[in-house]
């Protein structure tokens, strides 16, 4: 039997709850629904055991992980299981760059360090990040700061043998994934477009925090488009009777032959969290395994599901 | 310059109307709008001359085909673009297997015949695929009646070097095609479809027909979907109000990680006629192409625009 | 305090779990969510006793109403609340018009009848009818098939001091309800409707019913609707999957100012069950209300929630 | 025959274009498509004469009314009809509160004058207005600054035999129409509403001014909203390829009888400018009846063609 990956986790949000969650669901009913690769290496779905947690909320600092991630503004729900307790209490994250030393400390015995705090801190991101070379551990970025995208950290984490994988997570099934699959079919099959809109609605304090520093996310958002010039998105709009959903509008008109009228109009709705949760199940894996195939640096298998891999601009 | 492609074509219906209109449109704009390969083989969308036409109708048998085309119950939009006669009178087509030699005679002087007739005569069909045999002239057929798949036909079309392309059309953009694509996207991120359905409604004559005799070509859509056990297809409803479009309205309800539920809803308006005429463009040039190059019998480049094709079941 | 109202049910199925459990669900809550009328004649929601019920199956037969509730082919949901045993086992019912005077004996104590089977199957209704005029009880008849119409019955029933409602029940929100009052609502700021459509879908035995035998609901549902000259019904879809749900898609084209286009899509999503029992709860307190002040026959109040009242056509 | 009431405009905008552009359709073809009130007090909708046009855009000033409806930034369609020339060339209209004696020089023989220009001007505005009252010209102010609610204004008005027609259209057909109708229904049949938004995306340039100065406006949606504390909306989204469309997204969730869940989601497509049209030509015949009538100050059959008629809060 593999041995369980040991994982550390910053940031106690709404992504952090769809993750810790759900991987005890699926310890406890054994079911694979809405899991992509039930084994990466090995190492299943529930092979993953939480050694460290680290936020920086005066409520959740102290209390076990099972028991924070309830703490509002979290909002995704309860799911339908037992949650046993897992014996690990929040600890007080970084707010800067002091305190590296002292995380590194507490990330002894990790193999992994997750960060799931929200974008926009680039200063923590690294110094996370720092914590995590000196201590040894593979680190993860899903927020849209720099950090794997920072030549001399990657170069770094390369040299020591410590996997960095990086930046900014592509949702599991998101919008962008769902607006860029019908644009492409589309222009498959040979019709041409005309027009296409984006709405999206969210109830989560990340949406929240996105609505009002929308404009990096907006253009990352059409880059990430086939027929980009064509689409326009309508500003982000926080919502918070969604709670942990969200809603999204598309609309795409186009012509086929004849010049002829095709229209398509699509309401989605997701739990953003379990997006994130989905993706962020297999990152973990990946670092693990590569940690213990002593592969520093970049993950070849983990390109796809990020939005902004090393190489792509800053 | 290369020289036209010349084509008879059986059937004087809205999918008749939408190819020489589109084709009349292209001539006239040069736009590619619409038009998923412009050139094939060195023949442009334009480089289709009709020299025949067939049709069972009394109002459209003696009138030239650019006007036989606007009767009812036609209802395909008449295209904004000027439409030169066509010199080509529409003629008395078959009803049984009685005649082959007369249409034989008229297909001279033709490459392609075309046969888009309505479903479900299948002996009408085979009499037509005889005259273009007898006439040596590539067969095409659009309907669900097995004559591409009748592999004694296939032979001898194959032993005289006619190609023979059928059968049944795959539509440019219709509901099986977005469907499915939606489907595979699904089950590629790793959802696990629950349950998903799909209404059709339409209101062409060919739509009407579709109402009356349902039960084949329901499973046909069924077969044609990933995970086909969790679909459901409403009955098909043909509404007046309609005209040539066709109106689709898709769920898909998923679920993601921690089993949390993810919803689709697709609303899908397409001018039915133009779905077809897209493909039977592309059909036409590759019959004629292969005709002219002496090699007789299936067309591999045909086959993903088939639903159909040689080798699946009758 | 009031005395409750003493009910006896024909019919086991969907819309019986939903009365049953709904009265329970507020018993044990008091909220009032969904509930169109609190109070009618000092008789509250919860002020409702079943005391007989019937049924032909024979699985249900024997069985305690709030068992019974729950057995197959029903599919509405279980209410999340404590559903304490009714003591009321389920008896078998009529089929002919026989065996009137057995069930006029077992309702004895009570005050009104709901006839909550399915439509078409006059006879069986007519009989309950009349062992409910034998047992001094008002009878609600929520099916289409007449009884409240019929002028004989409705005649003896007024004469005997005992209320009957009826013929056909009008949902508290269902598809006929909402498209009548967008409908209305265009002609009314001056919209000149183009064309409408509505696509029903359910997942009920009853609504498999209505699949099997569409003729007459069909012109029903259109006589109900403002404009019907310009709106078109597709087919009933039953699609299992949907279970105690019905789902409606309706399309609305019209012409504003300058004859532009106005456009309306509309998606309802409504547990039809529900839309019964949410009046059934009204129907059954105002034929207690009216049997306890000797008004027989019609009930004035009763008449917008019928969509075949005494005077329509039968 | 009526005498035709004489008509100046402020404003060459959208909204003005459908006005002109529908009076001239409906003289051509005589239609009533659209229109809510063919007769007001004798005059017809094709009873309407342009006898000046204001405007502040260099491009429009000097065109004839009939041109400047065409100029960029409007986008309002081009109507299939033939628009004869007005013979009313587009003067330079005022910025402040000079220039209102040119203005009232301008007015003479005119019997109403609409304003027609962007809200958020209230010193221009009441420059019009007094221009109006010089000339002894009846006032209609379709914009939210207030005018009609100005007490000293509209008691000169009234004095003075001249009718002050105000504040703020509201549409002929529009989101806070449709949304406010379904909150009612729902209501109405006994639903609870448990949270409910609105999505509102545009193409105009009124539209563009709407999105960079959403707050007052966002307020007043919701006031007119019936169980607006659970009704949010997303922020306004210009989006070009709207052009003069407006589109809506709905989503109401309520809860029925037993707690159970009612869905409806919604997707309006509507001309904005043909639904401030559609009010503006009743407008400006009540105004002119009134001004012939000797009716000063308020209009009472406008009242409910207003958003914020005199009386409520400024």
């Amino acid at each position: 039997m593999i041995e369980r990956a040991r994982v550390a986790v910053v940031g106690v949000g709404n992504n952090t709850s769809a993750l810790v969650q759900g991987i005890a669901l699926h310890r406890h009913t054994g079911s694979l629904v809405g899991i992509r690769r039930p084994v990466i290496d090995g190492l299943g779905v529930g092979d993953i055991d939480f050694v460290a947690a680290f936020a920086t909320s005066d409520e959740k600092i102290g209390r076990d992980l099972t028991e924070a991630i309830f703490l509002a503004p979290n909002n995704f729900p309860k799911l339908d299981c037992e949650l046993p307790r897992a014996n690990v209490p929040v600890t007080r994250g970084l707010v800067d760059a002091t305190g590296v030393d002292r995380v590194a400390a507490a990330l002894a015995g990790a193999e992994v360090l997750l960060y799931s705090a929200p974008s926009g801190r680039p200063q923590t991101a690294k110094a996370y990040a720092e914590a995590a070379h000196r201590a040894g551990v593979a680190f993860i970025n899903t927020t849209a700061d720099p950090i794997a995208r920072d030549p001399e950290l990657l170069g770094r984490f390369e040299a020591a043998g410590l996997p960095l994988l990086g930046d900014d997570l592509a949702s599991q099934f998101g919008t962008s994934v769902l607006h860029d699959a019908l644009l492409r079919l589309l222009a498959e099959r040979g019709l041409t477009l005309v027009s296409s809109y984006q709405v999206n609605l969210g109830g989560t304090e990340d949406f929240r925090n996105l609505v009002e520093n929308p404009n990096s996310k907006h253009q990352s958002k059409l880059n990430a488009l086939s027929g980009a010039d064509k689409v326009q998105l309508a500003p982000l709009g926080y919502l918070s009777q969604l709670k942990s959903q969200k809603v999204a509008h598309l609309n795409l008109e186009a012509q086929g032959w004849g010049e002829t009228a095709v229209s398509l109009d699509v309401k989605l709705k997701v739990h953003d969290p379990s997006g994130a949760a989905g993706v962020n199940i297999d990152l973990i894996r990946m670092a693990a395994s590569a940690l213990r195939n002593g592969q520093g640096g970049r993950v070849a298998d983990a390109m796809p599901m990020l939005k902004s891999p090393p190489g792509t601009a800053i």
